[in-house]
């Protein structure tokens, strides 16, 4: 199958790498906004100018979007699954059933499919919602996450003045986290769940106090979180947090047995050097997916929830259930 | 939809009180090859004689089979699954393409959807591979379990001459799974894997160093692994070890990158107090999924490979998407 990405950040470029663990896929090109001719590529793959699309409906199977969730991706992805069938990691959970719909008209007047919200939260992390609900009925939900980079949380406090560059990490709760895992079920505040640890370079001559004050009282971002702010250099940002790892758990506890006596645990978990790479890679394998789905006759907008597990392998059913089940 | 359950012991008992959970679902009664009137149900649900289930055939939407995988269900599940739709937990890994095959042959014939191999392992955990498999291609599986009760070892044990009672747990060792968790690939052997714990009740007179020497030494059973013995009174076992509880992880490490150099880890966990009331929760939610996609015109075998997990949920795709998502 062959599959196309259309916006090339660090999510475009994860998908380039992906791409290339799997035999059965095989990369068309990358279409960008920017200029082709000033965009350079990992792998070397050829680069499109976005505009032009069109000219090559009939040689993608799968378009894999890797714009951003604020302004990108409502309006790309209902245009693009009139005519293609693509793949977006569209990630803000409240706008999702506004998203879904004009995506599932557009990609159904198209005839193709459209799999949104597709990654590791929204996407792996909601499987496990959904699987530990059905599964345990009577029972308590918990998302940590981190500890990881949060981009926007690094973006408001570089829109500080005086702030010259800023990295910020969430960081689960551990005295939380093992009192759900003992099954206590206890009530979590914000604040009881995640602090907030903020890296950040002030500019020179910039006031300290004031910068620190502005990011832990910044409202919705860092007010409800306990939050610490180590100022750093530039050299140190670069030097010891250039990367993007990301992770967190999901963990469900719940009761059963006739008077629900007894309790039960089910924890996911992921640890990831890098976000970007990793959501890449789930947005790949749901290409995949929506590859045989659309083979068997099925249009319109999907999420990881209507797809069946075995349609995200390259292993036969047979295989399968011979080496997996 | 109207559940039923076939053969009532632990797995039986749990179905029956994970029904309760379930609003949209109702127990019609339980199946016994035992003389009705001598089985007592915990909730007082009507026992009926098994060799007159297909008097129930039009009242029945899903069977719940809770046989054994040795000698039970190989012919139970293809046998009923000509007349109704059954779900069983068939857990001899090796035989599942077998008992996939006959089971898909009988469904097929009878119009009916049957899914096998359902509860945790294979179950949960088999999802879990698939999904971290398809997700990293590039990486390695480990699963590991215990915590728990293992059934078939304290059977061996119990087997043993001057053996009055045993219970043996499978415990995974801790130094391993950390080791995988750090994303160090290591090369595990049995051995390295999981020790056994064994408590063992001693008939009177009993020659307790020729039963531990005897457990110690038992072909594919404890000897490749490290087996501690402790023998106890009966009081002891009945105190302090009357519980079935079991769990284990599912863990998959993996690399992406233009050169492999991000480490993935992914981990599914659980913890159970009960083995067989957890492993029936699983059962019951696979029901709900039988009778949505015979809904949709499916018949045939199916494993838990082949269900989208929004068949598991009582809820609809709206509301799943408007808050799992």
């Amino acid at each position: 199958m062959k599959v196309a990405i259309y916006g090339y950040g660090n999510l475009g470029r994860g998908v380039e790498c992906a791409v290339r663990q799997n035999a059965d896929m095989e990369l068309f090109g990358v279409f960008s906004r920017r200029d082709p001719a000033q965009v350079y590529t990992l792998t070397g793959v050829k680069v499109y100018p976005a505009q032009d699309i069109l000219l090559y409906k009939n040689e993608i199977d799968v378009l894999i979007l890797c714009g951003g969730s604020a302004t990108d991706l409502p309006g790309m992805t209902p245009q693009l699954a009139k005519d293609f069938n693509v793949i977006d990691s569209f990630d803000t959970h409240a706008d999702i059933p506004v998203h879904f719909k004009r995506v599932d008209e557009a990609a159904k007047a198209g005839g193709h499919i459209a799999m949104i919200s597709v990654g590791w939260d929204p996407g792996l992390f909601s499987l496990n919602r959904l699987y530990a609900n059905a599964v345990l009925p009577q029972g308590s939900d918990y998302t940590f996450w981190g500890k990881g980079v949060s981009q926007g949380h690094s973006d408001a406090i570089r829109r500080i003045e005086g702030v010259q560059d800023a990295r910020q990490y969430t960081c689960p709760v551990p005295e939380a986290m093992e009192a759900v895992r003992r099954g206590e079920n206890p009530v979590l505040t914000t604040r009881q769940k995640h602090t907030r640890l903020c890296y950040v370079v002030a500019k020179p001559g910039a006031d300290l106090a004031r910068i620190e004050n502005e990011i832990k009282t910044m409202p919705k971002y860092f007010d409800e979180y306990d939050t610490t702010v180590h100022f750093i250099s530039q050299e140190e940002l670069d030097r010891d947090h250039k990367g993007i790892p990301h992770g967190g758990s999901v963990i469900r506890t719940g009761k059963t047995g006739l008077n629900e006596e007894n309790t039960h645990v089910i924890e996911y978990s992921l640890k990831l050097d890098s976000n970007p790479e990793f959501t890449s890679s789930v947005l790949v394998a749901y290409a995949r997916a929506a590859m045989k789905m659309l083979g068997r006759g099925e249009t319109g907008c999907r999420t990881v929830f209507d797809v069946a597990p075995a349609d995200l392998s390259p292993l036969s059913g047979e295989e399968l259930r011979a080496h997996l089940l």
